[in-house]
Formats: C-alpha cells, sequence, structure tokens
C-alpha cells in the first residue's frame, strides 16, 4: 500500500530557515526544554525515580505547589526526553546529555530483572503490576519512554536508554498476545503502538510491528479484557468511573469504529497507530477504518480551530456538531496528536485534504497550547473566553506541556517528503534539505514569510540535471494560486491539492508559487447550533480571534461584525514579536445608560467600533480578558 | 415597617375559578400529590422512617431503582405533607389524612426523649446528631416538617405532627443561640427560618421568631460556626467541598451581602428570610439588605424565564451576566423560591416590580418544572437543548417536585392581599373571595382567561357600599391598558405598578381591566455574551420557546428569525390543553446538499420557515428534540 510511495523527509535533515518556525523552534530550544527540565526537577518527578518509593499511603500526597504526584510520570519523562533529543538534533548539547544519562541511569537501575519497568509500581506496589491496565497508563509510560529513548539514539548514538527499553518490550512481549499463559490485555490510553512502530522502523524487528498490531486488534474483543481484569480485581466492571468502553475506544474492535468516540488523545494515538499499521502491512481494511474515522472528525467533531474533544468529563468527544467554545476542552496533546494523525494519512494518500488539516492542528489548536515566551501552557483551548482563562506555568498532569514541545522541535519534519521519482512539499515557511533522487542529489530551499504571506520561492539544484516530480501543496484555502518556473507561468493544476511540476531539473532552477491569501470569513455547518449567526475569521492557515487587549471597551463578545465590512489586512511589528492582525469595522453592543434593565423590548444600542483581530494562537498572552473565535455577524 | 399594611388572603379563602390555575391544580390534586405519596413508598422513603435503621455502612444503598438513599428525606416527605395539606384545604379526603397520620406516627415514634427528631441520625447514627450542620441538613429537615406540620394543622386542625414539631422546636432552641453552653450553629441550608416565621405566625409565640433571627443574624459571622464544627469533626475546614462558604451564604454577615451568591435555593430562601423577619421586626437595615440583593439578582444574575444559577457544581450563582442557556441549571426549586421571596417583597413594598418577577417565576422558571400531566419534573430548566432533557418521574433528590406542587395547590394565596383601607391584586385568572374591609364584608370576583388574555373583569360586591382602594397590578409587560368602572373609563394612573380606584363601591359594581398583549421580542444586557444577536419572545407574563415538536425539519438552532418579522399569536386548542402559541415567518439554514463541510467560506443557505413558539412551561411534554428561548435574530 506504499502507493505514492512518498516518505516524509526527517526533521533532522531539514533546516529550518523562516522566521515563523525558526523563532518558535529557538523558542523552544533555548526556553522551553530546559525549563520543562527544572519543572520536572522542581515538582519531584525525577525525584521518584529513585526506587524503593514508599508505599501507597503516599499515593496522592499534595508537594509544596499545591500539586498531587500521580501514578504516569514516566511518560512525562519519556516525553520530555524525546524533546530534548529533538532539541540535540539540532545541536547537541553535554550538559543536557548528561541529564538525560542521569535519567536513564535511574530508569536501568529501577528496572526488575525480568525487564519490567514502571517507576510507580516497581517503586511502591511492585506486586500489582500489570493489574489494572484499564486505568494505570503502564503501557501508555512504557510507549513514551520507548519513543524517548529511539530519539535520544537517533540523535547521539548512545543506546543505554534503547537497550534497557528494548529488554521491557521483550518482557511486555512476551506477557500480552494471544499464545497460552500470556494476558489478552492492551493499554487502556493507546500510545506504545506508536512506540512500537518507530521502533521497528529504527530496528527492523519484524516482532515489534507485530505487538503493535496485536494491541489493535485485540482491543474491543469479548470477553472483553477490562471486565475480566476488573473482576480479577474484585471489582464490579460496571463501577468503571468513565461508564463506557467508548472512553477508550474499546467498546467495539477498532476495524468496526466509525464513529471516534471517548477520550480525545487515545483516540488520536490509536487512529495513528492504525494509519501506521495499514502502511506497513499493506492492510487496506485498516485504512478503510481509517478513512472513516476521519470523516467522521473532519466533518462532524473538529473545532474550526482543529481543536477536539468539547467535554472535559471524558476529555473527549460527545455527539456530532456539539462544539461549544467558551466550554471547549480541546486538549493540545489532542491537537498535536490530530497533526501526527494527519501527516500519517497524507503518507497512505498523497492528499492534501490530510495535509489541511495537519496544517490548521499545527498553526491554531495545537500551537496554542504554547505561550509566546515558551514557558506556559494551556491544558485545553476554549474558542471563547470571558476571561477566566490562564495559560499555567505547570500542571499536575502536564502531558500537554512535553507534547507541544516535542512537536515544535520537530516541526519540519512535518513539510517535505520524497519518494522513488519526485519530492512534495507539504508546508511552506522557509525547509531546506538535500535529498538523493533520479539518480543525483538535489539541494531543495524553500523560501518565504509564510504563513504571513503566501509568496513561495524554491531553488532546485540538482547536483546533475534530472527528471523527476517537484510536487507542491496547493492549500485547500487558497482560492487562487499562480505558478512559475525560472519565471515563465505555467498551468496550475493539482491534483488531490497537489500541483506536480515535472521537468528536468538543473542547477539554478526558481520555482515562485503565490497562494493569494485574502482574510476571510468561515461559516459553521448549521448543525453547529452554537455558531448560528457567526462568523470566524481566517487568513490562509491561521483561525483568528477577538482578544479583549486589543479591542478595549468591554467583553469582546458585545462586539458584532457586519457582513459587509471589509476585512483588512495589518501587520503589527510590536504585537508578539510581530504578527499579521485583521482589522475591521464593527459595531459594540452597548448598555443602556443608568442602571440597565436586564432585559428589553428594545435592541441594545451600537457603537461604531474598529474590531482587531489576532491569530488564535497568540491569544492569553498579554493581560487576561475576553476573547473570541466566532464572531455575532449582523446582515449590515 | 408594615407601611404598606397589606397582607395576602391565604389561598384556602380564595377560590380559584380561571382555567389556566384551575386546570393545573386539578392536576396537582388528582395526579401529582398522590404520585408523590405513591413515589415516596415505592423509593423506600416512608419505610426509612421507621426506626431504627440499619447503621451507615448502608448509608448510600441503592435500591432496585439504581437510586441512592440520601440523608435528608425527612425534609422530602415534610413537603409532600404540606403539599397534601394544601390539597385538603380544597378538599377534605380520609385516605389522604390516613396516610399523613401513618407517617405522623412515624415521626412521633422515632422522636427522642428530648424532642430531637431526625429520620437518619434516630435512626442510623444517634451519636451523630448536630456534628455537620454545614452538609447534613438537620435544621433545614426540620424546616420542613415544621411547615409540612403547620399545614396539616391549618387543614385539618390536628395537632399531633404540631405538637410534635413544637417539641423539637423546643429542642433546637434550647441546643442553638448565643447563650452560654449553647452551639452558636445554624443551617447548612437554610429553610427553617422560614417555618419558625411561620409558626410565629400560627402561635404568636415570640420565641418562634427571636430564634429565627437568631439563625439569619449569626449567620456567617466570626469565629465561623463551620471551620469550628468542621475542626471538631477532626476535618480540616479547606477540605470543605464546596471551597467556599459563599456556597452557603455564611461567608460573611447577611446584612453585608450584597451580591448573590453561592446555591440558588439555599440563597432564595434566606432572602426569604430575611423579607419576612423586616416585616415582623420592622427592621429597616434587613430591608435595605433583601433589596441589595434582590436588585443584584433580578438586574444581573436571572435567566429570561426567572431561573436562578447557570452552574450545576454549586447549583447556583457564578458573576453577573453568566447565564448560558443549555447548561443552565436553574433549579425548579430557585425559582419556586423566586416566587416565595418576590411575594415577600410585595408585601414589604406594594411595588409592582415584586409582582412582576414573581409572576414571571411563577408561570415559567417554576411551573416548566412540572409535566403537563402532573407526574414528571424538571430539576434543571435550561433554555436550550438538543433533545438530551427530559422530564424524569423521580429523582434522587426529589426536592422540586414537592415545591413545585406545593405551589401550584397554593397558588391562589399569591392573587390577593388587603389591608385597612384597601384591597389589591398581583394576579389575574379567575380568583374570587370574601373579604372583611371598610366596615363591610366584600365580595370579589375577579374572570378572565388570564394569562391567554389580557381582558380582566373584576365584580365587587360589598354588602353594604364601602369606600376603600381596589389597587389593580398594571404589569410592567402592559405598555397599553384601559380600565373602566361600570362601563365608564377612568384615567389610569398606576402608582408602583398599581393603578388604585378609591370610590365608593356598592354591589354590582364592575371593573373592567384590560391589559393589551401583544407578542413581544425581549433583548438582553450586552453583557449576556450568549445572547448577543439573540432575542426571546414573550406575550404577557408568558416566555416562549421554540421546539422541534412545532417546528419539524432539523434541530431549531437553525432557525433564524428576522427582525422585521411580525409576531403572530394563533390559539392552538389541540397543543397540550390548549394554548397560545406565536408564529412568525422565519428562516432555517440548510447544510449544503451532498457530504456537508463542516466550515465553508460560503454561509449556509437559509429557506423559509414558519417559526411555531409555545410557552416555555409546556416545553418537554411531547416527543424529545431540540429546543430553544433565546433565537437568533438576522436584521432582514
Amino acid at each position: 500500500m506504499r502507493s505514492h510511495g512518498y516518505a516524509p523527509v526527517p526533521f533532522a535533515e531539514v533546516k529550518l530557515s523562516g522566521p515563523f518556525w525558526r523563532g518558535r523552534l529557538d523558542t523552544v530550544l533555548t526556553r522551553t526544554i530546559p525549563s520543562q527540565h527544572a519543572k520536572l526537577e522542581e515538582y519531584g518527578m525525577l525525584e521518584s525515580l529513585k526506587l524503593p518509593q514508599p508505599p501507597p499511603p503516599l499515593r496522592i500526597p499534595r508537594n509544596a505547589h499545591g500539586l498531587s504526584t500521580q501514578i504516569f510520570w514516566d511518560s512525562d519523562i519519556g516525553k520530555w526526553i524525546e524533546a530534548a533529543s529533538y532539541a540535540l538534533a539540532h545541536r547537541r548539547d553535554a550538559a543536557v546529555e548528561a541529564k538525560i544519562d542521569a535519567i536513564v541511569d535511574d530508569f536501568a537501575r529501577g528496572q526488575s530483572p525480568d525487564g519490567y519497568l514502571n517507576s510507580w509500581y516497581n517503586g511502591r506496589e511492585p506486586d500489582k503490576r500489570w493489574t489494572n491496565l484499564r486505568d494505570n497508563h503502564e503501557l501508555y509510560n512504557a510507549g513514551h519512554l520507548l519513543e524517548g529513548a529511539i530519539a535520544y539514539f537517533r540523535a547521539t548514538g548512545r543506546r543505554k536508554m534503547l537497550d534497557v527499553m528494548e529488554r521491557y518490550v521483550d518482557h511486555i512481549a512476551a506477557t500480552f498476545g494471544s499464545r497460552p499463559g500470556q494476558k489478552r490485555g492492551y493499554p487502556g490510553h493507546q500510545e506504545i503502538e506508536l512506540a512500537l512502530i518507530k521502533l521497528h522502523r529504527l530496528t527492523g524487528d519484524r516482532r515489534r510491528l507485530d505487538l503493535a498490531a496485536y494491541f489493535i486488534d485485540e482491543r474491543g474483543r469479548e470477553p472483553h479484557y477490562f471486565t475480566e481484569e476488573a473482576l480479577a480485581r474484585g471489582e464490579d466492571p460496571k463501577d468503571f468511573w468513565a461508564g463506557t468502553y467508548e472512553y477508550n475506544q474499546s467498546h467495539i474492535p477498532v476495524r468496526e469504529q466509525k464513529r471516534m468516540v471517548g477520550h480525545a488523545v487515545r483516540g488520536m494515538y490509536m487512529a495513528c497507530a492504525m494509519a501506521d499499521l495499514a502502511l506497513e502491512l499493506d492492510d487496506a481494511k485498516l485504512k478503510y477504518a481509517c478513512e472513516a474515522l476521519w470523516r467522521d472528525v473532519t466533518t462532524a467533531q473538529m473545532y474550526v480551530t482543529a481543536g477536539l474533544g468539547p467535554k472535559e468529563s471524558n476529555e473527549g468527544f460527545t455527539e456530532p456538531y456539539d462544539l461549544p467554545n467558551e466550554t471547549a476542552y480541546a486538549e493540545t496533546c489532542a491537537s498535536v496528536a490530530l497533526a501526527f494523525w494527519a501527516h500519517r494519512m497524507l503518507h497512505l494518500d498523497l492528499d492534501g485534504g490530510y495535509a489541511d488539516v495537519m496544517e490548521l492542528a499545527l498553526y491554531n489548536g495545537a500551537l496554542s497550547g504554547l505561550s509566546r515566551e515558551g514557558e506556559h501552557y494551556f491544558y485545553t483551548n476554549p474558542l471563547e473566553s470571558r476571561g477566566q482563562h490562564r495559560r499555567w506555568a505547570w500542571h499536575r498532569c502536564p502531558c500537554c506541556t512535553m507534547n507541544v514541545s516535542r512537536l515544535v522541535a520537530s516541526i519540519a519534519g512535518y513539510a517535505i517528503s520524497t519518494g522513488e521519482d519526485g519530492v512534495a512539499f507539504h508546508l511552506y515557511g522557509g525547509f531546506e534539505t538535500n535529498v538523493a533522487l533520479a539518480g543525483t542529489k538535489v539541494a531543495l530551499s524553500e523560501t518565504s514569510d509564510y504563513p504571513w504571506s503566501g509568496a513561495v520561492r524554491i531553488d532546485v539544484d540538482p547536483e546533475t540535471p534530472a527528471t523527476f516530480d517537484l510536487k507542491l501543496r496547493i492549500p485547500g484555502w487558497a482560492k487562487g494560486a499562480t505558478l512559475a518556473v525560472n519565471g515563465e507561468r505555467i498551468a496550475l493544476a493539482p491534483v488531490a491539492g497537489y500541483a506536480t511540476i515535472r521537468r528536468r531539473w538543473r542547477k539554478g532552477d526558481v520555482v515562485t508559487l503565490d497562494l493569494a491569501m485574502p482574510a476571510e470569513r468561515l461559516y459553521a455547518h448549521p448543525n453547529v447550533r452554537m455558531d448560528v449567526g457567526r462568523t470566524a475569521l481566517r487568513r490562509g492557515p491561521l483561525i483568528y480571534c477577538v482578544e479583549e487587549a486589543d479591542n478595549p471597551g468591554g467583553a469582546v463578545q458585545s462586539l458584532t461584525l457586519p457582513r459587509s465590512a471589509p476585512l483588512e489586512a495589518a501587520w503589527r511589528e510590536d504585537l508578539l514579536g510581530g504578527a499579521m492582525t485583521l482589522t475591521a469595522r464593527a459595531k459594540r453592543l452597548v448598555p443602556e445608560k443608568g442602571a440597565g434593565a436586564l432585559y428589553s423590548t428594545e435592541p441594545p444600542a451600537a457603537e461604531d467600533a474598529a474590531l482587531v483581530a489576532l491569530p488564535y494562537h497568540l491569544w492569553a498572552n498579554r493581560a487576561p480578558g475576553s476573547m473570541q473565535v466566532w464572531l455575532a455577524e449582523t446582515e449590515g
């Protein structure tokens, strides 16, 4: 099924030169990743690796910061190692490597002789390992540690952590499966599947792929493992706090799932693994199942920001078109994982629709999780606020912090793919690489001020002249685009969202792509009841919002935007490192003078107002205040 | 402070002849109250009065219906006795009286020798009484039992329950207070204050009033009783689950409270007691405190339906103008209690503004809690639904069921007041009474089809000619009204919402009041961010909603109402016993044909549609479906 045969160029082989992502990357490398290590230390998470630890009465102690420890910190540490390793790929750093090595030593010391490795269970409840896959995240932890080990090995060549994790994976493979004497379990929180596939891709060990496939295919089978496991613990399976196995997508086998349900991050990781396995195993039925879930998510359950999961109680999905704005959960991790999934779908079918969603998630729902200065975070990403939402410096469950840092640190890996006969650009914004293609080496340099501008230049420099496809994504939002090679206009005939230029390329060839990037209004499907009569603003890949800091005079929810008001783009050099704002004439509803009745038979008076919108991912970086993505639109 | 000197004519002295409330009353008498007794029996609540009961390990058993028992059922039983007694005032019924007597016998048997009476504590944890006033509702229970006892005594003259409760009140008065050796406690859930004032009014025993005043004035004083009490239980007061004493309005002394906070029903009961005490004790400062809270509630925290309390977690208030529609908590009990409070405020100042809110609550937020057939209920009263809200036959906490039945069974008590020199009509809809006034007996008969029509006729028949004021409320919603005596038009010069006719009345005098009752649009204060660009429909005292049953073709949220569309009132004899509907030409947003993108740069197409709205209190009596009060309005 490697039908189109394109595979991503790894981020370490792509140089990021454009100002947008280069700026973010620098922040993540210099501030986010170091400060995350400091937080892991400050909150006792690194200390908890030093085994043994006090037994379970200390299970949920409050630390000095009023935060509770929890049972799955291994995963956070694994994710930090992964993010830090991506940083090392940009620039080696002996001090960081020493920190990682110290953590690896702790993990190695804590590993059981049989290979089992979990700081919580080994430290506090060694006799209870593998008794609650449903809730207690052992396999999830293993997955993130394994991803960290792979990344660290790739960045440095050091294999101690990889060896530790391979031993652990051997133990897991011996413990779980359908052979006699094995537990027929699978993770309550999907993740390890992705890590096992990465391990297979690193080592070529087919057993890793088989274990991932087992976990995916066993999921939701009857008799239900989580039911049996609860009974074995002496619990009534009906007492499962989440109420339904839809919560972790084990209500039915994954290939039968047509609707994305339950916890959003679990669902996204599962979908990533399904897409990976569909590719690796050339499994058309699994691909078909991915496509059904994709359609459901993107046509009925996704916020305009690419946020996923409206509800707090299950951190996840509810029902089609249920997309409340102020109470949106829209966990950062879910949008990060949506980008992961979209990237995988794109490598099943080179279809720009997947790249559109990937880009939407990267620039909006995922990036909004990280503050401009790089040390504050959002766990949830609402589309409306009355000012109660604040970025936090650390979280009881800091999963999102390292998800966004590992994403930004490897962002260049989402930009370019190569196939036997061509190269494809999915993203723009300053990406340079050298690839082997058509029997020669080709230097590719994409230069642009994307996402602020749609003017893209690509220098194609093969060592020797060579014929191959250059595929350029034409984003779904781009209503007009022009393409030229060496200044000569050529017809733009995109197929599935990609314009293909096949020619004999020579050193010095220059391709220019001009994507018209007007500010636009978006309207939601009328079934999205909360957005009826409302419009959202978009320019290029960026969704905009209106924030009180730029619109003083009361809550932004009292602003209304006439349908006829033109939207103007205006560059603001002084705004949060420079940003393109959108402005429009608008109205502000104003209360009556005096007491102000709560209800009146007269519509509120409206004053002229100048509306200023900024990219959604930049919100909540200034003084607290109200914010809104979906603006009330009037017909005037 | 009995400044205007008007006092309510008790409901038992008012005959209800109009079709609207008479129909509701008949349903409550024949169906609601009997079925509530059956539910109390079916769910084991009556059985729980037979002491002793098993000790606390059985504290939260699930019964056969999957419901959990709880600790404050005495209150529900007290409230049922109160409602049933109001029914008896309409028509004595030996079978019902036997049921009440059986319950009273159980309570009498369960009472401790020292007078203490609580089925939970006496039955299961006798050594723990009075150890957790904050959470465990002992005084709240006592209040409702006392109100039941008073009502039963008034209806039947039987005093066994009253005697039991007087002994209990003596015990409470001995236990709580500021004398040495007494506990300086007060209820975590206000209610007993109201009951004590009723008892004072029945017996004239001043000590009852003093105890109510003590409870109100002790509330929120430092050192804080609930803090001391938690420490005495060995608990950290900071672990209070609600997080703040605002929850039960004990964060500061009540006279200092300017904003209504916390649990809505507690707040309303407290405000009722404050108003009662202001009247009884002629306490201007307490009246002033009531007025501040009233302004806050009615100008910043009240739904257009008179629902109160947007939030589920505290069943209560959040912040000014925070009035989400679909997730509105708006507990039935809170609107019932708002009607109670408004009625009390009206007797501090004869101001139609209080009567307007009382009427709004009666016809909308309170009445919506009871189904048309009389045996299903709403605990929460949202202003928007996607069809997920269903009336239930019974509830784990059935407080609302008996609150609405006791209200309807005594509804005539809210209609008329008399003073030394006059009579005032607050409500219309068919109320007849005989009062002693100006040295004679006056028969008064108000006839109307209110709330469906604003044409009101009042026959005034004094036995002998007499001069007195006839005060007629001119509702705030009535923009036009005409008044005539014996067919002769007289000037309508309402003062504070009441038109006063002072004349020498003779047998056969007829007053006609014609309140113009056009359908109108309401707009919320622009700070109510969820209602920007929306309008609600009102006709007379009724708030309307749009329900899917009358508007087939998809969720009603996709309907938009042009501002220019006239609203027509249309009587529908077949609709839920007959109701005035409102109709208007509207638009329905329709999805694109085919797949239907979730977001589009094109506004959704709009088809012509005929919108039908019905009174809010009638919603959810037919097939489940979407509902909306605040309709998206377009400027067309």
